[in-house]
């Protein structure tokens, strides 16, 4: 068994990690850190019944990653950004990280992100986690930087079109509508995200302003040489537990037709169990919310692709995408642990 | 024209108490006073676009009730212990609060609400606002005390059986099952309050230990001289923004029928305005949310009677009745500035 | 007292539309017609607890109209389509119609609502009641064409822009990207819009082939010489009852800034007290949901304008619009009636 | 490999059902049946990508049943009371029935399910399939009738109670009110049921005539002799798609603390892995749905004990019950298939 522990367990990204940690047929959860929670029991706040371990305090992560194979951070950009480093000299672990702290340039993290980036040579060496587009890590890789989840979704929407493409050349800017669930906000003691606040509501948010717009731009770029685009990204709050939805607008290249669009789909996604084809319309939260499954579908109107991905956030904009990634560096099958995770539908 | 001041405008009750005020065709809403929003404009936070006033602080209240004819309380109950005895020596403004302050006997303050009660005299001369079941207030009433949401809806569901004897006499408890949205627990920064945690979500709280349990049971006892009962209340969450359903079951004298039940409302209500009576299953939250309205029904099964009372709790559980009652003690149409309020159905 | 009747006031927009006639102050609910409710009070299904009609049989619906000054049709846009000359023909009223009967060019018809248009001379008479861009019917007008809820919106965000020369004249297509509610799709006995089916779902529907495109299309190109565009309309279904949110992409010319696009908001909607305009992130469904008020804001992100625009698809995308086009039309204040519309929130 | 097949596997609780036999590890899904989507391949449907199965018309059903191990029916009462004699007549199969077809006497079927039982002497037969009050099948039982969402919730709460004497005896009736998902209602095309309709929206219904309430009743007075008690259900519609809680009231004997109420609960559910006891205040439809758990708790106030159980109403109310009774007649570990079944949280 391949031990492995959580770093942050009782956000909700961290503890459905550890969650599937604990299902999973090759891993061991070794610890979990929380300050919160230091000392409970985290049977209940993982879900799992059976689970007898207790959340060690956040300052004995460094040393309890010492002795682990695996080390998922489920921390704060900033903390991430520091801790990860450490971990990497102090200990023999593979470091996955589910913040943004590794996905961006150094120059945008000020703007994006409220802090000087610490380590900026680990952003070059960091493997972008999304499996679909962008593989296995390499043999030896330290640092795995998972992908945000609207970014995931924007990525898995846009990079085939590009890859095969089907995008205008004349237009420079890609445009991406999305709609999140609440928990993409994490947990918070904040009557913005009450459920007053929230039930009977959508809105727009950080217009222009949201931290994985850059993400999407430059792993855009990396997955399709000729995709440098203008990201257009508009974020909206949904009333929905989890799951989110993106629908993006590509300007076609002349003649392109809905048959490219899915055929450039089920080529790229061809053998990758974790992502589904299907038409855009039957591209929902449904299909996908509680699994490790991220569906994408398009469709050409009047010129425009329309495209769009449904995944849940918590897990393939997460936590599965984590454990994904842990799978496939460690010479697993990629959904090992992943198979019962079927959609929680109706 | 009378003028009115709202105390603690910025929560869920004082807000919507100060737009009723605003749209009121008698009353012109003097002055709001909030901590959080102190020196803002009024118009958004009150969802009224015309309003031109802004929050004065808190520290101004009791200078600025002084000069209105009535001032309602929306602050925490020990807030408007505290306030409630110095507006009444210091102004002569009529006093209606919104919290639990004056509704109970002395005795029950510090198990209850967590403090001694600092004018356990008022207790006594204090109108307990239900205007279905106690009338206006009489000539001279300074103090209304405006009834908890829980306890206006399980008072209006079971005082017109104990007045037409048609419970029990064998057995002296009444079971009150509750299922509330979730704006009655008040505007919260509270992660327990979020969205996420509460969708998709029931659970029961406070079992055996909700403030209107008392309430309950006093105001009982008032509106029936039979009525002396031991309160069994269990409230629920239940994912809505308004609106609360209570469902109260009292074992019924032997030969009781639907029919009785009905009539019994029947006669309560008639000529009550703002208290719907229908059938049990016709008595919904879509009923009455968005209103000034109480909807109650009953009916006998298998010798127990089921009683049940829907309204919405930011009005006829608190800012409309409030209104209601102003409107009562200045002799006011009782339904003043409350007809427009029609249900915000579908 | 004007007179006014709602032929099909069971649907969601016919029944709140007969609502609003019924509090209106200078209008009389004359009838309203229903076939599946024919001969049952109205209070109940209308939400207006004090309304002593009955609903007339959806047969006597010429006849009733010939009586009155005002008729809404509520009906299919088919039915619409061939009621509205019968009514014209054969009685006095202004007639005024919620369906898309009359807001296309007849060769629209066949594609977008299944039928050959039966009166297409009508389709350049009607007068198209969006009152903020078209302002007040002209004397003499007998037809009307309210706007449908998406197409309401969309052009409320993006006409000013065009019409204050924001928008780049190289590119020639426009993304509008809604999410709405589910009562715009109208009272359904359907399993695919169960509430087990939409709660926590977020869906894109009718990618392409919604029938608001032409319409938005057609307007747009009215309202600014310079607007003709593709346009590219997406909508999508997210777990609300009511309200809808369209968020439109807009290419800006060169140096366009978002002072830009505040002041053409400004500027366009001075005077209109039925449009709110705010910064974008502010256009939310609580801030107008339950009221006549439409909410309007964008800013520029990298060279696009991101245009919101929120509304409640049942008032100022359906009913209120319509009273405010009858208040127009009949020269009363196009408020009237709808000030005590207040948003229902939290 | 055992066999199974699941009849009438596009309503929700059959869906489920045939999803879970899919990911069993002992059992393998022969086929499906389904009148509405005979011919149709059933991975979408049924949320399981890899499943090569299509729907079988409803009228092979009884062919398919005859070579298969295990049948599951999912079908209408009525229909449920014709096919399992017919099955069981014809095959060697283990019939597990998620209908009511089985759980009554046969007077009360045309009251509560609207036909004569047509084969009175299964009702004595049928193994009520409720595990941890009534065990596993007895050797060479041919029939299970899986109980009702609401029953087994009632069931679990109450039986222990009355198993160790905490109840009163001076009293004969028990109060139990039930807030459910909808789900419950199985997949309608129903304006009723649609998400206008039931967001937001909280009501009784059924009261005093849910066909659970003879099943609670009688059951109930299996599980201890000396519960024959008057039951009083009342169901509520909350908006959830999935979970239910109930609440029970029971008169306790003189002393009975709370302390008791936990004893009976550990207890009884000792060595249960599906039914977790926890204080009645975390006993949450979060803690559940998804999962096989039961989640049960309970305590005194004011002499009557309160007692909670949520539960899935899918799973641990349907599906994930009904594999547990067919892994307990197998001879399978009791949680087979069902383990990796957490709750769907946050």
């Amino acid at each position: 068994m391949t031990t492995i522990g959580v770093i942050g367990a009782t956000g909700y990204s961290g503890a459905v990690c550890a969650g599937l940690a604990l299902r999973h047929p090759s891993l061991r959860l070794a610890f979990v850190t929380s300050d919160k929670a230091a000392g409970e029991p985290a049977a209940e706040r993982l879900g799992v019944p059976g689970c007898t371990l207790r959340f060690a305090p956040h300052d004995e992560a460094r040393k309890l990653a010492a002795s682990v194979d695996v080390v998922v951070l489920a921390t704060a950009a900033e903390t991430s950004a520091a801790l990860a480093p450490a971990l990497l000299a102090e200990s023999r672990a593979l470091v996955v990280d589910l913040s943004g702290a590794f996905r961006l340039e150094a120059p945008a993290y000020p703007q994006r992100y409220g802090f000087s980036h610490p380590a900026p040579s680990l952003l070059d060496s960091a493997h972008y986690g999304l499996p679909e587009l962008f593989g296995s890590p390499a043999p030896g890789t330290r640092l795995i930087a998972n992908p945000g989840c609207y970014a995931s979704a924007a990525l898995l929407a846009l990079a085939p079109l590009f890859g095969a493409g089907l995008a205008s050349t004349t237009t420079d800017r890609v445009v991406i509508d999305g709609k999140s669930g609440i928990s993409g906000a994490g947990r918070r003691a904040d009557e913005a995200y009450s459920f007053v606040e929230l039930a009977e509501e959508v809105r727009a948010y950080k217009i222009g302003a949201h931290q994985h717009t850059p993400e999407i731009a430059r792993h855009l770029a990396r997955a399709s040489s000729s995709a440098a685009r203008r990201v257009i990204f508009t974020p909206h709050l949904v009333p929905l537990r989890r799951g989110l939805v993106v629908t993006a607008y590509v300007d076609a290249k002349s003649g392109v037709k809905t048959e490219d669009v899915r055929a450039a789909y089920a080529t790229a996604y061809e053998g990758k169990p974790l992502v589904r084809v299907t038409s855009p319309d039957r591209v929902t939260v449904h299909g996908v919310a509680g699994s490790a499954l991220a569906a994408v579908g398009g469709q050409v109107d009047d010129g425009v692709i329309v495209a769009v991905c449904a995944l849940d956030n918590l897990l393939k904009g997460a936590a599965s995408q984590a454990i994904q990634n842990v799978n496939l560096a460690l010479g697993l099958p990629e959904t090992a642990g992943l198979e019962t995770l079927l959609p929680f539908a109706p």
